[in-house]
């Protein structure tokens, strides 16, 4: 047996070990109750209408849902697919889209194709963890830009496209991850502005925002600037993360590229799963299955408002988002969300301190994101009251203030 | 509309675009007889099966097939799969599998993880063009190891080890694509005592050594050196490659890094797909349908192998494997494959010219991959006493003896 640690590349040695992993080990211990996690219910599967697809998929394409595809995508979800996001206001043709392996490996492919060691990205902090950890393997560097509860500040963003080389600016401009922060009508407009008159690039990521349980939908950034954004989205919560199936819609240099480098990554994706999600499109199962989603979760998004309004102490303010699969709660000074974890996970009830989600964990000490998604109203109720009792419990902990000061 | 050119990486800035795509566009022509390509007969695939698949799939599985999952693999699957190789004669347990999208995905992050630009890769040439396009987008140096008939020579690859500060060693060791050589059994053990020896790491790509058609089946390379291979395979070639079902096995440092490195990239693959191989694997689907493939192959490579004893001018020589996919043909010097190729398809018959499997290209000019198990024997026959037609009438290409002298 060899040591082969001198084999490895320069990038790998870089490379971070995914720390909420180790943290979130005990999440699967028996009796607790997660709000860890961003994982859709499962009770949010098409499960019974399966089996249907299925046979539709195998009697309708037949081999050609098993052979070798186009790196593109399999030409009838293309066609579906554009379909479904035209009638959604995002315009968008078969030809000019790309399948994924889940947006992840569109973020991935992203950084391989703009990013070399050192060059800028400029994000909102907090960011999805997602995107860090598929960027970060290209060895770039972080442009934190300030934001309000309407999305980053356009004229922090115009300042740092005038100071630093941007390669593309991140964005989740809907129910974000972790906060759960949607950007206004009016800063999308601004920032689409921005980026328009200094040629810059953002990539907008938009998982969630099919998973609307109130207010009005807004068009997506990529609509205000169709030919300086990167417009990835994913069918996991709308349909199974298990299929792993993502998609962009890019300006035809970037996209081109995108697919010469999937091309050499992974030849093409899934195509049993791409004629899978044509079926779930074309049949009309989409159309029925959505509203259930969003009347599973919109309760128990609800239920945690409303338990978070009893329970949560004074001192701590919270998100409300009009969708999406999580709150957001930052605690008054001195209050440390990892210690208030791991106090929590005493009692049973788990969370993501949200530090983690920081370029620089030491902003995001008091913070925390709780996901709804994935247990029952009444369960909600049980874990909210108990980590109410932990924070009075905990008003302030002594090791983070020691830590902080 | 703007021009991102600038925003590419230094390493999308060496980036090839797929050759042999180009000139390969001709082959959907209709009418056309294509002996290029390396994909499965679509009467290869266990269709009729695949309804009962999916409905034992969705009983057995239910929400769990279609969640997020481990990034190592659905365990279902890494048991089964460790278990069927296991019987193979290559010792696996499931915790020592790491699954791909498709084996072209573990080319890909092996890249990733060990490569640094200018990292030098030992490997045969010609060589699989799809690894030499994974490795490539990490700006690798290629090293060319002399072969026999037997595969890479002992002498010259612990000459390179000696020499080169190398990466890997990348073989393709059963039924070798573009050539069908199997490296033989003492070959193998010769370069396992030297990897061992040198402490060296080889990757044995192994997609085809299920499909052996005569002689005896050979231990993998990773049999005799364990501790320093990088196994990989797929299920592309014994169930069906639109799943995109590649795995690996590989030691313990590696294997930790790939597994990151495929968190950051994609999270993990399809898990329906895994369910659904699991399924295959263990319902003992698989036992029945590779002796089918196998029936359907061999008489195609016997058809093809005839016809070129009956057609194919003299002096030119072709290789003779026991399985695979393909056969190599090596003209006298002068000819041209590409020259070859494009006479051959103004007569409707395409195949692969060989030189684009060369790292010098002008090294394989006279060669020719031919793919024997997408077309009939009728069909076969014809195409090859087409394109022995073709040699005869261009016994030297005039543009390509220019060229070589």
């Amino acid at each position: 047996m060899s040591d082969f640690q001198h084999l490895l590349s320069q990038r790998t040695q870089t490379m971070q070990r995914n720390q909420i992993r180790e943290i979130l080990k005990v999440v699967s211990q028996p009796g607790m109750v997660s709000l860890a996690g961003g994982i859709p219910a499962p009770e949010s599967f098409p499960i019974e209408e399966m089996y249907q697809i299925n046979e539709a998929v195998l009697d309708r394409y037949g081999a050609a849902a098993l052979q070798y595809d186009r790196t593109e995508g399999f030409a009838p979800f293309l066609e579906t697919l554009a379909g479904y996001l035209t009638d959604k206001g995002i315009a968008a043709t078969a030809d000019e889209l790309l399948v994924f392996n889940g947006s992840q490996s569109a973020l991935d492919t992203l950084g391989k194709v703009l990013l070399s060691p050192g060059d800028c990205i400029a994000l909102e902090s907090p960011s999805y963890l997602g995107a860090l950890s598929a960027f970060g393997v290209y060895q770039p560097r972080y442009i934190s830009i300030a934001s309000d509860d309407e999305g980053i500040l356009p004229e922090a963003l115009d300042a740092a496209l005038e100071r630093h080389a941007i390669k593309f600016i991140y964005l989740v401009t809907t129910f974000q991850n972790p906060t759960g922060r949607t950007m206004s009508r009016q800063r999308r407009q601004q920032i689409a502005d921005i980026v328009k008159r200094r040629r810059a690039l953002v990539v907008e990521d938009d998982p969630y925002s099919d998973l609307r349980y109130r207010g009005e939908a807004l068009p997506p950034l990529h609509s205000f600037a169709p030919g300086n954004t990167v417009y990835i989205s994913t069918l996991s919560k709308i349909f199974a993360p298990g299929l792993r199936l993502g998609f962009c819609l890019a300006p035809a240099l970037i996209r081109d590229w995108l697919c010469t480098a999937k091309q050499s990554a992974d030849l093409h994706s899934n195509t049993y799963a791409q004629a899978l999600a044509a079926e779930y499109i074309g049949s009309g199962v989409i159309a029925r299955q959505v509203p259930k989603i969003i009347a599973l979760y919109a309760p128990r998004q609800a239920a945690m408002l409303a338990a978070m309004d009893a329970h949560i102490p004074a001192g701590y303010r919270w998100t409300k988002p009009e969708g999406g699969m999580f709150i957001w709660i930052e605690g008054p000074p001195g209050v440390d969300g990892e210690a208030l974890y791991w106090r929590a996970v005493e009692q049973k009830v788990a969370f993501v301190p949200g530090k983690y989600f920081y370029m620089n964990p030491a902003d995001g000490l008091p913070t925390m994101r709780l996901n709804f998604t994935r247990v029952d109203e009444a369960a909600i109720e049980r874990a909210i009251a108990t980590l109410g009792r932990v924070m009075r419990e905990n008003p302030r902990d002594e090791s983070s203030r020691k830590r902080i000061n």
